[in-house]
């Protein structure tokens, strides 16, 4: 896991050098077929990756856009009309059935599907009319790292075909906080839960970060959209339970103080991930708002590698997980 | 928060002697319309009714769905074409500003917009061009229970039109179960966390059942897909960490074996609700699978709302909270 995270500049420089022009090409078709919305499928880790390419669809596309619930698809066989419309599938494996058999039902109903993958002989790249190589070389870790960020940026090149040339040298920059992070890990050695919040394009990094800390560490780590959390959870905020803000500079930073400001008036221990000073820094200075989550999960990765260490545990080895999920 | 629990039956029977002809003539428009997909606006608990309608515009409608980020539409200024697109906002108070700005946005983008409300003189009624009035009577508690149900059997009615009639002699006799309810709690008296899960159109049970928890005991409780909850956040569990699993019979329940195969194996402390046997019981039969919703969360407020008193705490003045959340 550690060599993975490590190996983030690189992979993200090698899909921007090798497989940019491709995914810029399909992009183009995606535009040429003027999808009237968009339906995005995937689970685990790539769920937050269909969380931030929802956010790209919405601002950037200003097209209406869903997270698909497969089972709707799978278990309930629902067969609904998609003629224009575009459905894009995440998978690192490429291997879950649901997804794949999503995926088919999607095509047989008339949507342009797309399979965003890590692995070309999978079975989502055989159910799908087109694909994105994410181009992250094979990931051992149970726990995704690589795989995650390569698809964020995937996802923007070929959603928004927009310039990404700044973000291999910003992770490198963010990756070489690692001593804060490591240092943060300490606060959270004992906690059985935390929680991780953000608004707009940071809320796909809240996600992230709370299952990495889940799937590493074994802690409750509940995330937000800050919104939320006022609805309801709010009630449990106080000084025993650690809360991670998501605070890059932009739209979804910035409507977090009125966030920020209930949690300090709650006593709440906060650990602020992307603010301009104090807690853990992301190198967002000169790239674009919607490239911020490609950083600002850096830090986060290494906060759960280096927590579970501290807890004890193995984080290349988490308890009843397996790297290929295969669900129904 | 007892008081509105045990008033459900009564809510439900008046909402569809009283107001299910209105709602079904929205209905009647709606079909009119033919929209080409739905967009769905909530936050907190009535989020959850937001789900529920996902799954049936997604398995009954056969139409494509999704859930909007509000922030898309009022923080970033998205505004995509929503022509022949049904927009439906829900919310018990009608009053968060940043649920009527986007229906505002909506309706500026040209989609047919509905508010789904307990509040007939809210703001979100006046922006929006139709609403539907899920006739709870005022809600006191911080916690909202009889405006959820409500809201529920409101949307079936609205988007199905079909029979519902054996719901309010149910939902009595589910809440009869109360004393398996109250014992259930003791299991939760000293834990911190716990997780609930569930598929299909019991998912949005498991996601509401954890924010009533949330809110009124201060519980981290996490809900999962079952499906979800494989890839990655089953790292956590273990015998320490209590697992709430929705199973009533149907597509959803029986998808459950999978994960519920897993978790026993890996010795969790499983409570079922609405199993054949055992766990705490859900009066279901002869009522549609598309309504279990209405009931299978009644046991649930009831283990709640004990909980927090078992815990110390005052279910009717939660920590934090106030009845109507504003956000932007």
């Amino acid at each position: 896991m550690a060599a993975e995270i490590a190996e983030q500049p690189a992979v993200l420089a090698g899909l921007l050098s090798e497989g940019a022009a491709g995914i810029a090409a399909l992009g183009t078709r995606i535009a040429a077929f003027g999808p009237r919305f968009v339906l995005i499928a995937a689970r685990g880790t790539s769920d937050h990756a269909a969380l931030y390419a929802k956010y790209l669809v919405e601002v950037r596309l200003q097209l209406p856009a869903g997270l698909v619930s497969p089972s709707t698809l799978t278990l309930y066989g629902s067969r609904p009309d998609l003629s224009n419309v575009l459905f894009l599938a995440i998978s690192q494996s490429g291997g879950s059935p649901d997804l794949v058999g999503s995926v088919e039902a999607a095509r047989s109903c008339g949507a342009m599907t797309v399979a965003v993958t890590n692995n070309l002989s999978s079975a989502l790249v055989a159910a799908a009319a087109h694909h994105v190589d994410i181009r992250a070389g094979r990931e051992l870790a149970v726990a995704a790292t690589k795989t995650y960020t390569a698809e964020l940026l995937a996802l923007y090149l070929l959603l928004c075909g927009g310039d990404a040339a700044a973000v291999p040298e910003a992770a490198d920059r963010t990756l070489a906080g690692a001593p804060l992070a490591y240092a943060a890990a300490e606060r959270y050695r004992s906690v059985q839960r935390l929680v991780t919040i953000a608004r707009g394009f940071s809320y796909p990094t809240a996600r992230e970060a709370a299952l990495k800390v889940m799937e590493t560490s074994y802690l409750s780590a509940q995330a937000f959209s800050g919104a939320d959390l006022l609805h309801g959870p709010f009630a449990m905020i106080g000084p025993e339970l650690p809360v991670i803000a998501i605070v890059t500079p932009g739209v979804g930073g910035a409507a977090m103080r009125q966030v920020l400001a209930r949690l300090e008036a709650a006593d709440a221990d906060i650990l602020r991930v992307g603010a301009e000073s104090g807690g853990l820094p992301v190198a967002s200075a000169g790239v674009a708002e919607e490239l911020h989550p490609i950083l600002e999960i850096l830090p986060l990765q290494q906060l759960a590698w280096r927590l579970a260490l501290d807890r004890g545990g193995d984080p290349d080895r988490p308890r009843g997980l397996s790297k290929v999920t295969q669900t129904w």
